[in-house]
């Protein structure tokens, strides 16, 4: 394989490394080599066992790993962004994972100062070990419909948490099951018998020595998984469980000890910033989970022949399965959606960040009610968080579905290796893939895209003036929809992008006639909704990717043929995904039959053909080390079958036993010896 | 939960033992409760550490688990199917798969009568335990390319079977990493320094006493994969390794041992055949396979309630999620396709028996031929033979493409349960996944079915009569063109089928025209046979459904309302798809973009409303026991969230380990008492 992929980059002229720098800056570079170094140096980072080990082993040196790096980040003084680069390239969700995210992230920005002296600088020092438990067994999505209370008691200043029913019982909690020793606990807050909806506590659950669950505190791991079996996510029953007053994570809200009122001190809005954080990152994060499946695939299929090609005359040997068209249509259209999750995630996060500020001072609303879905608020008036938020719920939706089919894609277009878990998709996959259920179901999150889109519909219909570039595409449509639109998706790249805002804008009023002159059900609304979140977010995809090609430093950071390869991945992931769309485009009126009909058989075929050549050198440009893809079928060198010889070979337990394999005979194995294969940490 | 499944029970009166009876025959309803029993009663069998046990746990019990259900079929004299219900209510694939099948299937219709002497009946025995030695490191779907020799010695009337690099090694061969004895090996058979292609020969590889193996003979098992890890899936390589004369497996061809002559004493029609056969049963099985994830799904989205819907006014307590649209359209429609493919799959075996005598006295080609892709075969004709070789292949794409997908979308609308093992999808799917990539991997599959189609249009431009449905389809569609179609597809059911045949006609003439007219490059026109194939496939599928709808027996076997609810699953099934893929049908002016948009916003949602109040009764008559599922969600009982805490506080040997989890210490587990949870064999 080594000589193929060798061809392959000599083939193409792209600079991989002024790509590199353009996609995660030199500084993010220079830090992969420094931290990577240090793992590499480190015994317990070893991944050789990764694929073999069960769960209970794999649990143990996923503890021992996590430790280690919380060893490292002291004794090399790592920053946050050190760690999480780390934690990328060890790959594997580590039991310190939620105390690290949401455990120290809710401390922080719900805690009052007071809260933070108690409870935070212990968290930072791992004295406290901690996890976030909102779901429970009966209740995810349903935040207002949790079930364990905080009954607020006078008399002794202190609130007893209660799991009523078996469904009460918090579940799927990351760090909870063997990990955590704290836990922050959503609850419904009752006071005097009345409930004020979920808050958050945070609870002492374990000793602090024996680690032993307290008393009246039932706790466990709740059992193996698709995926993510190195964390120990786990459940949680309260039997009236006393906390003192001050375990209410009071910034947002608490309890006055002397007339047990509840006070509001401050707008939750920061959780509401939060969320679309979150959900933004997902999105930046979408483009290089996917990238890391296309790496493998395009690598292995470039290094894989298989069948001469009979209408080639001078073909030497088997064709590379990646000539064959059928394959270039899965692995170059993923390829050009790495780049465009990558453009899009990085826009949303500037304008997170730019739009951060505003945000803190204006008024928002609860977390949990952002959770909610139903019937939309019918206030009218927009503006760029609202639209923000929206945008990335969407986002979300698409990007992590994205990633999630398309690393399945690069897994089956490997062929038979692909099933193997030395082809480091499967394993990877698996453990992305609840990424489309947390963080908001992608279905329901679509809800809330169409919600605000109707809300945005019907300020312009008033006649409103647009605020926001969602106002803005919809009153451009209906001051056109009459003459109709000619786009020239072929010939001119802007007309992609307005196709792609027209089809949004229509679908949206499609819906809105729906809704307010046809007065359905939402619920009956739901698919339709689906599809417009979807129509309204492939635009926000194509519009961030289009305008990171008109950006000052993609002119000035990369060369003419770079840009012009970069150019044709855009138009290759917005062409395909118009010919896939293909009805809502020509329904909408965006284009006509034969542009589609072009694009499916002309256009697309075309690029594919020109990005070819520069397949590997453009997943080179993801900068992925072979240490973090963990992959025969990946590897850089292209040595595919001496390293899946090499594995199956010479680290396989299950080759250390030689079995009795007669029907008649009571023997199973006759010989034993897997045992040596354990990794001794 | 309990309460919910019986409401939903009480709320559709479908006789669910009449249906079962329809879809599976008394006998085998009675054949699975008879063996099920035997099952049960063997402690062997028990499930509970299943979704725990790692890989070398998981394959010892898999191989005492086969030992036993042979030592079963000879006490209780099972026959084939009966071996076949307990495979399948066991659920695993077992270390004697490839022996009980490819092997002996191999040895009986490849051996002569002297070679059945030799080794089929020790083989029938279980002394000889073998497996299908096809696949090597370096080539699967190409067969001819492989590498593994046999070269003719006349000297001493052997053969010498060598693997020259290392990519000759076999690989992926199932039973072969721990347990045959004995392997076909399929090789490049030379004779003077001459090349014959591949062909069968039966190897000994392990020893009959110590199970080690034979010198020059070097076998592992290929390590972890994706599923399928209680199969010992192996490699294999030779060193100059001699066999016998009678190791060639010689009905279809043999070498002379006198003259050394390569000799052809019989047609080859039969491997022909056992392809057809092999797809045909893919087919049928893929709506078993995908029912069990909508059965599971169902039922849990019955069961599960989250959120008030805010529109609907008298509702009591939260909704069930299979009530909101975006889940009813993943599900029923998923529900509509298990019927359709089960019927299809009946129809192509029917359809293959009655062929079947035909077919063994056609001439036909070879195995390795009928795998192997690339330019058409230029002449024409058609007879049902090729038709129903054609379209095993595309259907085989098509139908476990929809059930590998459908399953993934079973487990994600369970939101986050599904991703629990408990869910009993995760792991189904997984171990069914091979099925899109093994006897002819899903996209390469396609050029098949293209490449019969256009030469069967060139048969009906011809001017010859149509043979079969496909030239029939096809001479409509050329002498109506012109005038065009106009489907009353909302309308009457049969225009359903006709739009259907019309645009995989269309398709046919359109791919014909760039190869012929234009002469494009097969290599260019790939992803357009895709296409085809996939519209042809599904026209056949809604064909079937029809046929089915329009049999004797369905209308004696089922009342009136069960038959009504049948024709609406066979709507659902049909404009749902026919929506889907909206654009080929457009196109094609099969019906109109109005049409499509009408089967989308109004039919498939009014068709799921009317079939949501049945939708446990229909899953129900699947007949899935709760011991085959093995799934919380999907208990017949509804009650998911006990069976979820069971499994994971009593079952589970995560929860007897207490761990120290601070980053300071040393010391990962304080206590380990997991061990007690190793199932005693
Ligand atoms: C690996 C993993 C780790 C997790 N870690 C944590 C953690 O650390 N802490 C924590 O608190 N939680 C955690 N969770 C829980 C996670 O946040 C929830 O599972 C997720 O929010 C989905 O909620 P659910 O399971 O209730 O889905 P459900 O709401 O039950 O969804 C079931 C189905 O119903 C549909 N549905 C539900 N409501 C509606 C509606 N209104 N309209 C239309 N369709 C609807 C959904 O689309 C879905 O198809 C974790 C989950 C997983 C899988
Ligand atoms: C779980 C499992 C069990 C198995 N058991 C056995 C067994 O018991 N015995 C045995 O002999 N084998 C076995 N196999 C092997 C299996 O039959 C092959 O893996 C399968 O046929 C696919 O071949 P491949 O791996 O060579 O795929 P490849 O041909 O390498 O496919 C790689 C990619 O190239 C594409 N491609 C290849 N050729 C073309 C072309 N001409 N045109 C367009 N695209 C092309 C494919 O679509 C795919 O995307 C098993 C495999 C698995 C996963």
């Amino acid at each position: 394989g080594s000589e193929l992929l060798e061809q392959e980059r000599a083939k193409s002229k792209i600079p991989v490394e002024q790509l590199s720098k353009f996609l995660f800056t030199q500084a993010g570079l220079d830090r992969k080599r420094r931290i990577l170094q240090v793992l590499q140096s480190e015994k317990v980072f070893d991944k050789s066992q990764n694929y073999f080990a069960g769960r209970v082993d794999r649990f143990e040196t996923a503890l021992a790993r996590a430790k280690k790096l919380r060893q490292l980040q002291v004794k090399l003084k790592w920053t946050e962004e050190d760690k999480q680069c780390a934690n990328e390239l060890v790959s594997e969700p580590g039991p310190y994972g939620l105390h690290e995210s949401m455990f120290l992230i809710t401390l922080r920005n719900q805690g009052t100062p007071e809260q933070h002296e108690r409870f935070l600088k212990k968290a930072q020092n791992y004295e406290y070990i901690g996890c976030y438990a909102q779901t429970e067994l009966g209740h995810g999505s349903n935040v207002r419909g949790l079930e364990t209370t905080a009954t607020w008691n006078p008399e002794d200043q202190t609130f007893v948490i209660h799991s009523p029913h078996l469904t009460a019982s918090k579940w799927w909690i990351g760090s909870l099951g063997r990990t955590a020793n704290h836990a922050v606990v959503m609850a419904q807050l009752i006071i005097k018998g009345k409930s004020y909806g979920p808050h958050p506590f945070v609870v002492q659950i374990r000793d602090m020595k024996t680690h032993e669950p307290l008393e009246n505190v039932h706790i466990g791991d709740i059992g193996p998984k698709f995926g993510y079996n190195t964390m120990d996510n786990g459940f949680l029953l309260f039997n009236k469980f006393k906390v003192p007053h001050i375990s209410m994570l009071a910034r947002f809200s608490s309890v006055d000890t002397k007339t047990s009122q509840y006070l509001q001190p401050a707008s939750p809005s920061l959780i509401y910033g939060t969320l679309t954080w979150v959900r933004s990152t997902i999105v930046l994060q979408a483009g290089g989970v996917l990238a890391r499946g296309v790496t493998i695939a395009t690598r292995y299929c470039a290094v894989r022949r298989q069948f001469q090609d009979r209408d080639a005359q001078n073909q030497v040997g088997e064709n590379q399965v990646i000539n064959y068209t059928t394959v270039q249509i899965r692995l170059l259209t993923l390829l050009a959606a790495t780049f465009a999750l990558h453009f899009t995630g990085r826009g949303m996060m500037e304008l997170y960040e730019a739009n951060q500020k505003k945000m803190s001072q204006s008024t928002g609303k609860t977390g949990s009610a952002n959770r909610g879905v139903g019937p939309e608020e019918t206030h009218s008036g927009s503006d760029l968080l609202a639209d923000l938020h929206a945008v990335s719920c969407g986002l979300k939706s698409l990007a992590s579905s994205t990633a999630v089919e398309g690393l399945e894609v690069c897994r089956r277009a490997c062929g038979g290796h692909g099933y193997s878990n030395f082809s480091g998709i499967g394993p990877w996959y698996a453990d992305y893939l609840p990424t489309a259920t947390w963080e908001g179901d992608n279905y329901m999150l679509t809800q809330q895209v169409a919600r605000y889109l109707l809300k945005s519909a019907r300020s312009v219909l008033k006649g409103n003036e647009p605020t926001n570039d969602t106002t803005a595409i919809l009153s451009n449509f209906l001051s056109k929809a009459d003459i109709g639109a000619a786009f020239d998706v072929l010939g001119k790249d802007e007309d992609i992008v307005a196709a792609f805002a027209w089809r949004s804008a229509f679908l949206t009023f499609e819906a809105l006639k729906h809704r307010d002159e046809q007065k359905k059900a939402w619920n009956d609304l739901l698919v339709d909704f689906y599809r417009l979140s979807r129509a309204h977010s492939q635009y926000m995809v194509v519009k961030n990717f289009w305008e990171t090609l008109n950006s000052t430093s993609f002119g000035s950071d990369l060369d003419a043929d770079t840009r012009t390869l970069m150019l044709k991945l855009f138009r290759l992931y917005a062409l395909h995904t118009l010919e896939t769309e293909g009805s809502e485009f020509y329904s909408s009126s965006a284009v006509t039959v034969r542009q589609i009909m072009l694009a499916r058989t002309s256009a697309v075929m075309k690029l594919l053909e020109e990005i070819r050549p520069h397949a590997v050198r453009l997943v080179d440009a993801w900068d992925f080390p072979d240490w973090q893809l963990d992959s025969s079928l990946g590897r850089y060198d292209g040595k595919v079958y001496e390293d899946m010889f090499y594995r199956a070979s010479e680290l396989n337990p299950l080759n250390a036993i030689t079995v009795d394999p007669y029907p008649d005979s009571e023997t199973l194995f006759k010989k034993d010896e897997s045992r040596q294969f354990k990794s001794k940490l």
